[in-house]
């Protein structure tokens, strides 16, 4: 019987588990890998501390700092399956094996989220991309569209200026949603046409991209010839584990109390990505993970009180 | 007029600094100096991403980082003294000019709690200490006191144990309350004497200290003779300058909303040891900061809207 599982690898998760270990929590963490989304990012400039640093180099630092802790136990290689209740306690099912635990911290953050038109699983990974960081450079000298008009969309933009010989920004509302100062970069580079109301309809092509029908803004059906499609429409949170077991909101995101990060079922409390916080963001998550893992310990003291015979590991 | 003036110079400070330049809001931190109350801390160990550093070498690389964005002012050996209302904009008062902006984020964290207790004052500096990290190698072989059974109390009995040779620590509830590790090292050491149901009643002594009157738990008076005393009772928030304007609690915190972190007024905003946050911790006070920038920036982009003719700067 764990005090406390841990799920997922990104700061969130790791912020936790530094401070589970401090608290001499029975602690373990179960993630498939360490570093959560931006681990793919070529350089994170707001990680507060650093001027700039890759994803993957804040992956193996924040790695490192939860691996300095003595006392928590760190499963990599493992895909949580389902929560379950099991009496007071909880029940943790993995592609592994199964765990029980006093309170369980979900902190499994987003993934990518998918536009679902015909074309984007067919040509996934020929010519369809999700991550601009990772396959900008495989467009060298190729035509390309971006569709997504919010930050992950614009700083795909930026990442395809050095590669792509025309980049078209598609965005289905008519307003760039992004930072001011990405905005300015996207619109002054004369690589880059930026289509507003534009909504995608499917990607085309024989065995790679081709081309994209996207609807304009009068209903019309619009075609473009490219060799690339990139997909930055933002992330979908990874709560399938717990969905049932906890509230969710309509974006499928788990509804915390922001004061602690309780979630609706007691002793199951989450942080970061994965959670209805208003912004996405390394740091935010890091914090409120914080919250969540005191808030958790102080449950645990709370129940140790409640019934004295209480195993207290 | 800015966007937002931020005040403070710590972790959370910093945050919302770089978050508000990269945002190209027009911002101006004021700061007496920087690093907030950890920067007196000899080691770190749980500033997410770092095994170990310095409060020193923490508040260096917040600064670099700040200094290192574009387009926001920085006010440092400046010192705000009040925030007024002036119009639906704000005017802050400092001990050397005036600003008036849009939106205000205090981050203006805590300093130490005293006792209150005769000689307390008199002694300062000449035995009475509030400052472990910065003092206790001055105890190199004296007998002393730590005041105090929270986390910063254990944590200055720690610190004394190379230096001091007998510590006693009082505390005035029935158990200390810090971290199970911490607690553990304390109690195992045989230098320590703990006494809880301990309230300090006076500091004694001629030119230096020389004891220290406490009542015990059967309200009897007992005396310690001692050459020093650390005084660990935690902060008391930095939040007079907005006194009367926000809503405070009763111990005279900032009552925020948890999720935005607005305050009772309409355009301040406010974040990490200053606020009615649960835990006052480095990163939470980051995090915090960083949801309350982007909360005043969405304000000031409705505040835009609504007044067309409004100076966006």
């Amino acid at each position: 019987m764990y005090d406390i599982i841990i799920i997922g690898g990104g700061p969130a998760a790791v912020s936790a588990g530094v401070y589970a270990a401090r608290k001499k929590m029975k602690s373990l963490l179960i993630t498939d890998t360490f570093g959560g989304q931006s681990v793919v990012s070529d350089s994170i400039e707001n990680w507060i501390g650093e001027e700039a640093i890759s994803g993957f180099d804040l992956s193996q630092r924040l790695e490192k700092h939860l691996r300095a802790q003595d006392g928590i136990e760190i499963n990599t290689g493992e895909l949580v399956e389902k929560v379950l209740e099991d009496g007071g306690n909880f029940k943790i099912k993995t592609n592994k094996s199964e765990y029980c635990s006093k309170t369980i911290l979900l902190t499994s953050g987003g993934r990518r989220r998918r536009l679902g038109v015909p074309g984007e699983e067919k040509f996934d990974g020929k010519g369809v991309a999700f991550c601009s960081t990772c396959d900008a450079p495989l467009f060298r000298g190729r035509e390309v569209a971006v569709v997504g008009g919010g930050n992950s969309g614009l700083e795909a933009v930026v990442d395809l200026f050095p590669y792509a010989t025309k980049i078209t920004l598609l965005n289905n509302t008519d307003k760039l949603k992004g930072d001011p100062s990405t905005i300015e970069e996207v619109e002054k580079n004369e690589k880059v046409e930026i289509i507003n109301n534009a909504k995608v309809k499917e990607v085309m092509g024989d065995t790679l991209v081709e081309g994209l029908v996207y609807e304009d803004e009068e209903g019309g059906e619009k075609k473009l010839d490219l060799q690339g499609v990139f997909v930055e429409i933002g992330s979908v949170p990874n709560s399938e584990m717990v969905n049932g077991l906890v509230e969710l909101n309509k974006y499928k995101e788990i509804v915390v109390d922001h004061r602690t990060y309780e979630t609706s079922k007691k002793g199951i409390f989450a942080a970061g990505d994965v959670t209805d916080e208003i912004y996405k963001q390394n740091n935010i998550a890091a914090g409120d993970a914080i919250t969540a893992l005191l808030s958790a310990y102080n449950y645990i003291l709370n129940l140790d009180k409640k019934s004295p015979a209480h195993d207290t590991e």
